[in-house]
């Protein structure tokens, strides 16, 4: 019917505006948590990821994902935005964990990749045409709303690969502590960490797919509560966390420890009630509080958290789908391994493959002076005298 | 219908989203307007409050004032939704108004009472369940759309409450005179602002309840139209007066008259024409642009000029539907003085109490170094050398 | 037809919405790109346009434009929002080309004769009334979906005619050489940037006009995928040409590329398929870089490189519809010719004119000092100490 597919047409891109949010957002989030000698390269970072990322999932991506445009339920373009502005994701949170130190080129490369081959097979297998299907690694029956595991697993074992290949920061464990480094731009970071806030509410209320019943639009709001209570469950827990252990409030952690939240609710918000989130959000929260310092333990460095937030509650929040909903946890376990294996594996190679023709490290001297000059050319606040 | 409940869920969820908006708005907002060794404390105060307020109105605030989750006309979820993005806008005028000088335990704790009790006390009265019908402090007849009074001078009130225990900041009134304090990042304002008024379309859109027929979309339009004509009125008096006055454009005063403009119009925007919201908004302005200097004639330190833009503007713009509209004049004027005397005696005895618990006011030293340090641990810019 | 009217009017609410978003996104992408000692001033002249040019258009523009309020198809106060939503954009064109050097009192009243009068002719002649009909200069039947003349054009074109008005910056041009003045912000300039690309899914989106049939929402779709598209493009091809020339990526001309790109779908992107936006920013980007040096070559000074993003690739959006589109590519040109001459020469005779009465250029030292203490009386950033 005609208004069922303009209502879905036009919901869907009133989501993916939402979604678009999130570049900003990402970009400030990232800027405000490195050194300002690393801003304009992480700006420039984030600012490509869109450009390369989108136009690679134009080209290639959607249709190793889906196959040709096309949908019945409402416009393929409208269907095309939201998919696509799903993809520089994954890879936003592969960059982020790995600043400070990365060059752009390579980065560019693994964008490539990343958007028109790794992601869209993590597509493929889950919500799109399943080349898989029928054989042992068919995950195509994995419960996963809007992507806890097809975005967020995919982007955080990218990273956790890169962190491998690339290593830690100059200095940042030293004589085993752990140096801590502070963020340099506050305002940014916040101001960032709502914009991604609000770019969830069309990340999952757009993946319902319909607004054009009763039935559907319900679950499309009932999907938007669950995903921002969740968020403010894992937003409280770290607030309160912190408090308990530094009697201080880490603005910082408490942004990510939401974001942790979100990452959680994004596999099954449709099918909870609506205090199950509060939980999950709770678990999702204190999850990243533990896992940010325990990473550290391991030196594996991640500068914004990327880890903790993505990968961990990607992980939890798709098992959290057969606690608090209806999926079967061997289902969502299958799910978990086969796009862990995949897309680790994947990372790993490309990443690997990509260091010998264009190393993704900076040099020393670089990485002391800072990315921005040597990457960029263009410092990120030249009037302000700098600290140190 | 099924049609009309979908439009209508699907635009109550659009102005939820806009109304979102303002959460990083009155963040940026209030971090450009303080000094810089008080931002993040700021940021984090921003952050606490959507997290504890959501939740408290999630769990217990929605109850009091409307019962059981429900509604005829949309989903119950999005409307639980569009009501719980207003509910942290009472907290916030009153935290803005005390910064540079409060702990943010205590702000929880009155956070935690003003969403679970004293707000929904007030929505209870007016576009709640009224526990109060039939007495004479009835007050469910009061015209106020979107909240003039029962968000914005309610919110105005506890600051008034709030700085009476409180005080002004150390050395702002010193020998007769008024030190000026100057914003710390304007760029941040100006975004802070224009966040604000692009949530409101939001706000008072959002609250007509319904775009079913073409008459209620008629009306959505006008209010939305309504809404910026006052918030253009009540900027460009403050940018007249500012010049005439001074012969130089005070920015922040400029954005504080358009809020101005935009808390007055919040109770009428819907029933007047075109036309009027020019008065109104001209009238908000000018309110701003003479009260900000009496309030610290009277040594009320209100830093961020909460009491002028949203107090008096409350007042008046509830008023003013009287005037413009189709309203009672002492229907509005009963309806302000029972909100006004509901929301100032139940902030100042809150605060009061917790004050008594855990002191508001940082101690002479720490407000001297700056909030950040002692809160929160975190400097908002760490790395640029400061003048002072 | 009832739902017809709901969804159009409910539609370009939406589309209005995201428009608002560009007005904090000129305000940041501005004070990023100019000098500390110039952002606030930058800043309330961006506020001051939103003002002014909204309430001429209310009071005097729409009705020269299109004369009485009024539509079929939605409601008249949507449609009035989603037109004013454009106005300042011209006058947001001009000042910022012309900035760190000009005082706000001229600004204030180009921008009454700009929004009042010059645009609303534009518009008359080009989507309005049109009272040049049947006459030699009828150019109603220029395909220009949402401006790439009528808006971009127009403002470019009254940029120029300010330029030569005002001069270059002191010490732009030296001995033959160009100084190269850093901008002093580079997270703002790319938040801008994305503010502004988010806007333009309203802008182009918007101005389909109907989202009541299948049809329509179709052609919506694809044209916010296609300025999508070509954003990605301008972006790209910049981010190429600067690594290839300067073996660096600058994100400021890689932001201007895809701006560039923007501009250049915004005459044709309904009327494209889904690849052509592709050559279409291509091109606009690739214009841009080359032309930011071209017109420092001739000591034209505009400091955000807004005459080659906005003139050059409004004319060449509106050519390039006959390229990849169905219009003639002689009724292209004559549009913009037409619109041109009128644009230039009222422009230029109004800021002549007012240019006597009330000099827009700074006196020298005002110009050293920076015109944040001249004309605003407020520094930026009060706090941080600067380099130079």
């Amino acid at each position: 019917m005609d208004i069922a597919y303009i209502l879905n047409t036009f919901f869907t891109l009133f989501a993916f505006v939402l979604i678009i949010l999130m570049v900003p957002g990402f970009a400030m989030l990232e800027a405000g948590l490195v050194r300002t000698k690393n801003v304009t390269a992480v700006l420039t970072t984030n600012t490509m990821i869109y450009l390369v990322a989108s136009m690679m999932f134009l080209l290639v991506g959607y249709h190793i994902a889906f196959g040709a445009f096309g949908s019945e339920s409402m416009s393929a373009w409208a269907l095309f935005l939201f998919q696509m502005a799903f993809v520089g994701k994954t890879v936003n949170i592969m960059s982020g964990g790995v600043s400070e130190r990365t060059r752009i080129i390579p980065l560019i490369f693994f964008t490539v990749a990343m958007a028109g081959v790794i992601y869209p097979i993590a597509v493929n297998l889950t919500w799109g045409s399943n080349f898989l299907s029928g054989t042992m690694f068919d995950i195509s029956n994995l419960k996963d709303l809007a992507g806890s595991t097809v975005i967020h697993s995919t982007g955080g074992w990218a990273l956790l690969a890169a962190i491998l290949v690339i290593g830690p920061r100059k200095g940042r464990y030293k004589n085993g502590k752990v140096r801590v480094i502070p963020a340099s731009n506050i305002p940014l970071v916040v101001l960032g960490g709502f914009l991604l806030w609000i770019g969830w509410f069309g990340f999952n209320g757009g993946s319902v797919g319909s607004i054009a019943t009763k039935k559907d639009v319900e679950v499309v709001a009932l999907t938007i509560m669950n995903t921002n209570t969740a968020g403010l469950a894992g937003g409280l827990i770290v607030m309160i966390l912190s408090y308990i252990y530094y009697k201080k409030f880490d603005i910082t952690m408490i942004l990510n420890g939401a974001l942790g939240g979100l990452v959680a609710i994004t596999a099954g918000a449709d099918v909870m009630n609506i205090y199950a989130p509060i939980i999950v959000g709770l678990i999702g929260g204190a999850l990243v509080f533990y896992a940010v310092p325990f990473f550290d333990k391991l030196k594996i460095d991640d500068p914004v958290g990327a880890l903790s937030v993505h990968l961990i509650n990607g992980i939890w929040g798709t098992l959290a789908v057969a606690i608090f909903g209806t999926a079967s946890f061997m289902t969502q376990l299958k799910g978990i391994v086969v796009i862990g294996i995949l897309a680790f594996s994947l990372s790993y190679i490309t990443i690997f493959i990509i260091n010998k023709i264009s190393p993704f490290r900076a040099d020393e001297e670089e990485e002391i002076e800072g990315l921005d000059s040597v990457e960029c050319g263009i410092e990120a606040y030249p009037e302000f005298r700098k600290s140190f």
